[in-house]
């Protein structure tokens, strides 16, 4: 074994391990009771924020995701918060012109990120260059992410030619996100042993469990160098998520690479999210293994949506073709890496492909968007026939596609302002109108039905709201 | 990495995975649909009766053990066939004379068992001295155990001369059986290294999930030279379960270690069994990972007997108690690891001295006859004074138990006499007289059913039995 070099441990409780397991519901009355214990641990970092849970505040749990950042800040004090951005998409589905994206990204800093990690689904830098120089300027630390595939062009002089380009736009870390969990232990010792020799920055490691590898990769990785690692409590690990902080910390104990993150600490936080757990129900089919992940590099989620959209047509029994289509589609646009959006662009376009019997017969106007060249650069050029055949002789944009958005910070301004608190609620708007505006208004309605209580303890009407 | 070097697998989807996820419950016709694609994967061996299938077969499932042993057989000729014997405990839970394991031993591999596992609680060889003699004579392969623990006392130099010992009594190869998931990775490769040097047998490693750190332990297992590993079918692996088949196999492919096996037989495979385990209620906190094994070394099953033993006694409370008493008792009978059967005897001890107030007050019969010797002997001394208190005066054997037992065929065979259809239901009685004999007469009473409808089409009372 080598040199002693202490491992750093990101836990992801809080943002990843729900959103993975229980659809990213857990909610900040059940996060604010354990917050001080988790911040006693000495993790690395805790992630606790972006993904797709500030979308599921709002949508699902009536919850202002800028008052839950807020809340956490005011408990975890010592480590650092992380969140998880998606580029110039943010955290939303679409690319955000710069003013939104700079704005966005300010006032998440200033909430309370420490660390946030930039991502984009095709891998082009300059997708994640604006908010990276945002969040550059606002003195967070900026983990620059490379998205792991596995596709005749994502070599490891791919990646790392990658992350020498992020360093270059000046990221604090890199982080190797392989969020459908296909990349071996074998080779994640030899991609993170290249980058080791390469880059200075220190290099974390995100995997999922789903092909049952992770732990596996971590500890091939650990060796290789690797510098933090994701995790998540117990109760919360493995199956979509990541593979288990006690686990991890129990197998490093003792060896170089020690954690020193302590078992009883750790045991009683455990202790706390098995209750929390119970309280949702998971399928234990969920923390399987999943076959289709390891025979067609099909990420754990998308199965399920292919499986669904075949349902409705009342087509299960094509899912087999289906599954061979998904891998022909993804080397016709150039070997997108799956996850969102491109995940659904392709799955929805191989089931079409399918469905009609003949390809690009019909083709949605994602495929035909990401084929202008509108979601970013591919990794290979996209087949020029296919090309062809979905826009035809139409021009392919070469520049970055946020360069041809109009600003649209002030219409949202104005769209909100009767319903606007603070001024993060114009972002809460920008990235998602229709969610957030029934938010706000339930949220104004409520205050309504306070004051107005209020007010009739005085005399009727007398605040009544126009 | 090393030289090319093929890793066997043994997988135990019909013998230690739904022991260990369904309590022993799957079905002779869930096995029999699937048996001759399992014989097409070229597995090292598969592992398909022993531990307690027998037991669970008469005393849950009306089936025949050997019945199914023959049937299993018929269907599986390529792969050998692989069982878990208790060494002197054979399938059952206390020592039998050597002329019940003479003919048990002996029947077993002529009903179709090829590879014979024996191992022996306590690590004592001259429980498994008769067993594995036998096995030798009638000709089938031989893997002698070592049951792995933690310990002052169990160290690599205890593991090895351990292992020594057995290959001088002949065994044809060595498992290093993890039962609780103790193995931590990076002593699993210190202790493989260690037995690859000194010892000229293949060695097999067999683990389970429960902390976690299996598929970990397996990795650097394999990298340290064993040659075959226990893994199960997806859909019944992990958790207290062992590894997944399709993970280990994906993870060692085009490595020096590639199993060679077909990963879409395997998943056709998964499909199967993924509809079989549909119909039972795995609880996905069965597959969590346990951290009380992780912290107390205590293996999965027996803090669940911990817990309900409590709950009988309205003494919950008294867990974190309890927990630290088991290694304390533990330290005084000296250091048997924990498995069926000292894990019963260990923590029903605990538990006792825990709610009478007063360490050894009151003693179990169990304790006391472990004290005098009678399951053998313990990896370190009993503490003298524990000794003293447990049985005075009283002298400890020295013999090998069984030494001390009057043999019990003869009588066996006149017990059960009127219900024998072939010379192994005597065994059957033998192991288990209660259940047996109840299995036996519902078997026969079924068949005069039969018998007395097909009398009935003749003559009414024609073969009426008496
Ligand atoms: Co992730
Ligand atoms: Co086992």
């Amino acid at each position: 074994m080598r040199e002693k070099r202490k491992v750093g441990i990101t836990d992801t409780i809080l943002r990843d391990a729900h959103q993975s397991l229980i659809a990213t519901r857990m909610k900040i009355e059940e996060m604010l009771p354990i917050a001080e214990k988790l911040d006693e641990v000495g993790f690395h970092s805790l992630e606790v924020w972006g993904g797709a849970t500030f979308d599921s505040c709002i949508r699902y749990l009536n919850e202002d995701p800028w008052i839950r950042l807020r809340k956490l800040k005011e408990k975890i004090k010592k480590t650092p918060l992380q969140m998880l951005l998606r580029g110039q998409n943010l955290l939303g589905y679409r690319h955000y012109p710069d003013d939104v994206v700079e704005l966005f990204v300010k006032k998440s800093i200033e909430n309370g990120i420490d660390i946030i990690r930039i991502f984009d689904a095709l891998n082009d830098i300059r997708n994640m260059q604006k908010s990276i120089e945002v969040a550059k300027k606002c003195g967070a630390h900026v983990q620059g992410t490379v998205v792991y595939t596995i596709s005749p062009v994502h070599d490891n002089e791919y990646f790392v030619s990658l992350a020498k380009n992020l360093v270059e736009m000046g990221i604090d870390s890199l982080c190797i996100k392989d969020m459908a969990g296909l990349l071996a232990p074998y080779n994640a010792y030899d991609l993170i042993t290249r980058l080791k020799q390469e880059i200075k920055v220190p290099v974390q490691l995100h995997s999922h469990y789903t092909s049952g590898m992770a732990s596996m990769t971590y500890l091939k990785a650990v060796e290789a160098g690797v510098d933090v690692i994701d995790t998540a409590i117990s109760p919360f690990a493995m199956g979509t998520s990541q593979p288990a902080t006690e686990t991890m910390v129990a197998v490093l104990k003792e060896t170089p690479y020690d954690t020193g993150l302590d078992m009883e600490l750790l045991s009683d936080i455990a202790e706390y999210f098995k209750k929390v757990r119970s309280g949702y129900k998971i399928d234990s089919v969920v923390t399987m293994v999943d076959t289709a992940v390891i025979n067609y590099q099909i990420p754990g989620g998308m199965l399920s949506n292919l499986t669904s959209q075949l349902k409705e047509q009342n087509a299960l029994n094509k899912l087999p073709e289906v599954l061979k289509e998904v891998p022909r589609v993804r080397e016709d646009l150039g070997y997108p890496p799956l996850v969102t959006p491109t995940s659904q662009i392709v799955g929805t376009q191989a089931v079409i492909n399918v469905i009609t019997g003949e390809r690009y017969k019909v083709v949605i106007n994602e495929v035909k968007n990401y084929v202008r060249g509108l979601y970013g650069r591919p990794p290979a050029p996209i087949k020029p026939e296919i090309k062809q055949k979905i826009i035809g002789d139409e021009e392919i944009i070469t520049c970055r596609p946020a360069d041809l958005l109009e600003p649209e910070l002030e219409k949202a301004f104005k769209a909100v302002a009767y319903y606007l608190e603070k001024e993060e609620d114009v972002l809460t708007y920008a990235l998602f109108p229709q969610i957030a505006m029934k938010f706000f208004q339930e949220r104004q309605a409520k205050k309504y039905h306070i004051d107005q209580n209020l007010a009739n303890e005085d005399s009727k009407f007398k605040y009544y709201p126009v």
